[in-house]
């Protein structure tokens, strides 16, 4: 299954992003008390995936069409994520949201770099390639990558709490000369260690979450941006599609933006008379992260 | 109808694809006698597709908006296809499920080099191409490889019974020097090679069924991957990408992405409290296989 | 209105097919009485269009979620096809059937060879090309074509009674070097001989039919094919697609396969319990064909 | 705002093509005395409209599932065309056509020629480009041209009164080798004179209004094209489908096809039991064309 | 965060563009007490929006199926259009109007003469490239740009209060040889003064709003055009395209266009019986401008 060409990734959260319109004209149409038990009984299931340590649940006000309210569900499983997007469906909720797009995808770390080291060391350790000695020395390196601790708290990194998020699925390109697939893996490896020298001079100002949907959806990747300032996005994003990964290989999908929420704040987004907050408990992020 | 620089196939199963929404609130709103009621004629008509020796299906819960089941439909000919989908939206069931997309193709073993045999073969035996003995051979030398057990255990094996379900469908592509249809025999045969030495590297690991659809729907082949993490779809379709039969050759559609369960557990789906199971006694297949 | 870059063709039925979708919960809430007079209704208006020697009508079950019946009808001028059109729509059926798609063409006649040699025929007997006396031999030599009684057969033949049905429409490409309509006449004429060979290399097991539609939809032409074994699909359209006509310069559409059924049939198909036939009085054809 | 590589263009009509959809099921419900009346009043204002000397109006019925009713509206400017959308969105009929598609032009003739002798004539004047004496002696050029009758003529012809319409929207392609905008002027002027000289062909047999979209819709232009015999539409672009203009630069949207008729026959066209006809005291055209 | 390759731009109004389609038929249905209610107080909310100083709006009527109404709202943050988006959706209005499309931007100038004298600058003066000096120094000299009155009056410029609007999307094209973003610094400064001299070409004929949308939505850019003729638009876009950064970089997206109307005027857009007009005390606009 391991291949010199391909570079290995280390894989957490599976996630699913939901994004709907919401109908405030039917739901305002609703009596109070029915808007309140509505709204108790999502907020009880969305406060319950909130603090969930085997789930996480992320909520945002979209701008624009293409939706009104994006969910984020982490789980530690597909499985689970069939079981949440039944939940989330039997809502009463539901009869005022409908489901417009979404996104399958799992958290990934790439090993471009680290993929190469691994080749190297086993072949330095003179093992006969895809022997079974070198499998399980393969295999060994990796877990020893998923063990470190940085690698390990960011694939089961709960959902960033930061103001404002960014949605985007991508490709790398395969069009006569810009085959990102074609490309050697040396200057596919130079290409990535340039694009997250990018990411890395935004450090602070960003946090950044790229999931694989290889197989799993129409795209190869999602990538999920958070920041305090939604500037931040135009100008990471432009700044990167002038690199050789972006400008001849990247390929992108539709673009969601918006404001992130607390569970806390539900009914203020559905009320719709003021901004719903991100509020600071919940900022205070668990301890694993 | 035989041209040295097209491959034969073998064809077996005739295959539709069906992909539904499910209406959870309408489903939840029925009450429970009128819920057995329609869970009974469909779990009826299910039992009975999934235990015929002439037909087969599948049902799976899948990810996100494209779909909440996924029918796969398998049966001896397209007018039995034609039936079943008939059947199946004449059920009560259908008032809360809605067809988003569907696929219908047949499946299909691919000769790459057994083509080239067979035309060496006639070669040596010094008949004249497409003369009446030298189709006459051509036929019985392909009669032979249907009859092989291996061969026609894949022509006609059921649905394989593994957890997770990955469908999309592909083209070849014809994109100025990318043309694959413009490709000499001998080098699409290597490559073909080479894509299934990828393939055969996850063995054990992925159940992967080919089914053409050239001539019967809008792209060229599709395919079903089964395996039992869903980690492994990532993999593989990301290991083949960088194969040249799909990096300069392969262009994809949409990809589904879910959970096979039993036709026992179509309750449990429905009622979406728990995750339906793909039971044990299902996975005790049929000694055809 | 001649140029000798451009291939001449005979026209003869005005085409349009129509793809509905049935919906069959609807249809069965029906009671007896009002199911007969629906059917009756349109049954009756089928019948006369199957029967009339100024239009045909086919009726197809489709396969998949892009339509559950097809009809293609034919007449002598696009005036009778809107007629038509209007007569469908007023039928109580239309309740219960939704339309998805359509083609608008006419049966067409390629003349590549016969325009070539009508060219150097005239020139030989010395006329001016677009001269009065060259564009009268002209006309009179295209007229002889079209009195041909092969010609006058294909042109006005009625729908092939074959079990199963075909249809898409196609482009010829023009994108970089792969430009069909910037390729030399000679060479057009070349690749459009070796891809009738194919064609008639399946002779007895497919009867196609040609329409053109540049000028009136989408695509430039409409291709429909019948054989009594779907399977025929596959190989005739997989084998064309290595030849240069259509691996460099075809561009596909989207495809409708299904089963044709005799107008006598129309209950059966409506009522969904069993597959609707060809019934063997219509496949005794017309004396015309 | 004049540029040596931009050719001008005179500008007449505002145009807005709406397609709709008609729901004969919906109309036949109606009990004659409300069907009069809808169709009164749709009759009165298309009426109107059609006689107007600052607006006119095309009906067609159209063939397919693109829509049913084509209306053609011609207005002195885009405040009026407003106008009009409004007045029949406001129509009793609009409770029985759903608008499917719409298209927003100006009837435009191009100047490619006369541009390029403008700038020589202004040349030889010794005048200085882009000086107010050099911009005063283009704008009287080309006032002079716009008063010319037969320019006059066209740019506020009345729709055609032919029986067959056609329209579809076109752009030159910007693609790689194939830039028409790229392609030196001498170069253009010269293959748009070519493909003139083959509308030219044609003369008699077709009536061809082209309208500037750039700025306003989707594509750069429109394009009615009016027959006596839709045969015409398809010889004629397959004939331009040739030339290098379109080969290599065209680059088209989808097509409408259908019959004009008048307002007079409008009942007909809404009882959809006979075809609609074009009243031979339509065709009798006002005397400024 | 900066790259020599990059250009800096200022950024002001975060911006969102909403198309709806008003249901006519069913607003003249409407009482007149209740539509008078009902327009009271959409005017009431879009009065207030158009007069705030953190705030504006433009009212649109468009022409063709893609809209009837478009709402362009400028807000000081994305939280403040949230709001705003909220509070349409609120208005009884809504019941009567559908969203078809959106599009979220920051208005933005781009400044790529300005970045490179800022590189040169901090060059000359001896800074160490992304030192602390050179990074505090390179934001005092982007802070004296935005001070700038002419660049600050721009920035927070309010909605131009001319008749014509037109609306669209666009990217710079990274196709094969023609790739924007692998295109040298130099050069695409160039062409970026070309493409402004174009523009200033038409000084005082039309208003240009660049708004960016890199990391918003599916599109690099919003393009807002107003102008008092509109034959300007499509006389500017067309020439434009000629300039080597639209034909060989440029690719656009769907256009809008339309009338823009004074919110005092909406009774008489809602009423659809008159051309609602852009007032002349609107067109005396705000001092900051």
């Amino acid at each position: 299954m391991r291949h010199p060409n391909v570079p290995e990734s280390l894989d957490g959260w599976a996630i699913l992003h939901r994004m709907f319109r919401l109908d405030r004209r039917r739901w305002d149409a609703l009596d109070a008390p029915r808007r309140d038990a509505v709204e108790r009984e999502a907020g009880a299931l969305f406060g319950a995936l909130a603090r969930d340590a085997d789930a996480d649940l992320g909520l945002a006000q979209l701008l624009g069409h293409k939706g009104d309210l994006m969910l984020t569900h982490y789980a530690r499983a597909f499985d689970a994520l069939g079981d949440v997007q039944a939940q989330v469906d039997k809502l009463a909720l539901r009869d005022f949201i409908e489901p417009l797009e979404s996104y399958v995808s799992i958290l990934e770390l790439g090993l471009y770099e680290h993929t190469a080291k691994i080749h190297a060391e086993l072949r330095d350790r003179g093992l006969k390639a895809h022997s079974d000695a070198w499998n399980a020395a393969f295999d060994e390196l990796l877990a020893d990558a998923e063990r470190e601790p940085r690698n390990a708290g960011r694939l089961w990194a709960r959902i960033p709490h930061r103001r404002y998020v960014c949605f985007y699925p991508m490709n790398k390109k395969r069009d006569g000369a810009d085959n990102w697939y074609n490309t050697p893996y040396d200057e596919r490896a130079k290409l990535m260690l340039e694009h997250g020298k990018i990411g890395r001079s935004f450090h602070g100002h960003v946090t950044q979450v790229i999931s694989g949907s290889i197989g799993f959806d129409d795209w190869e990747w999602g990538v999920d941006l958070y920041a305090d300032d939604p500037l931040v996005f135009k100008k990471l994003v432009y700044t990167m599609r002038f690199d050789e990964a972006s400008s001849r290989f990247g390929e992108f999908g539709r673009f969601w933006t918006g404001m992130q929420f607390s569970v806390a704040q539900l009914g203020v987004f559905l009320a719709g008379t003021a901004s719903p907050a991100l509020l600071a408990e919940d900022v205070a992020e668990p301890a694993l992260r």
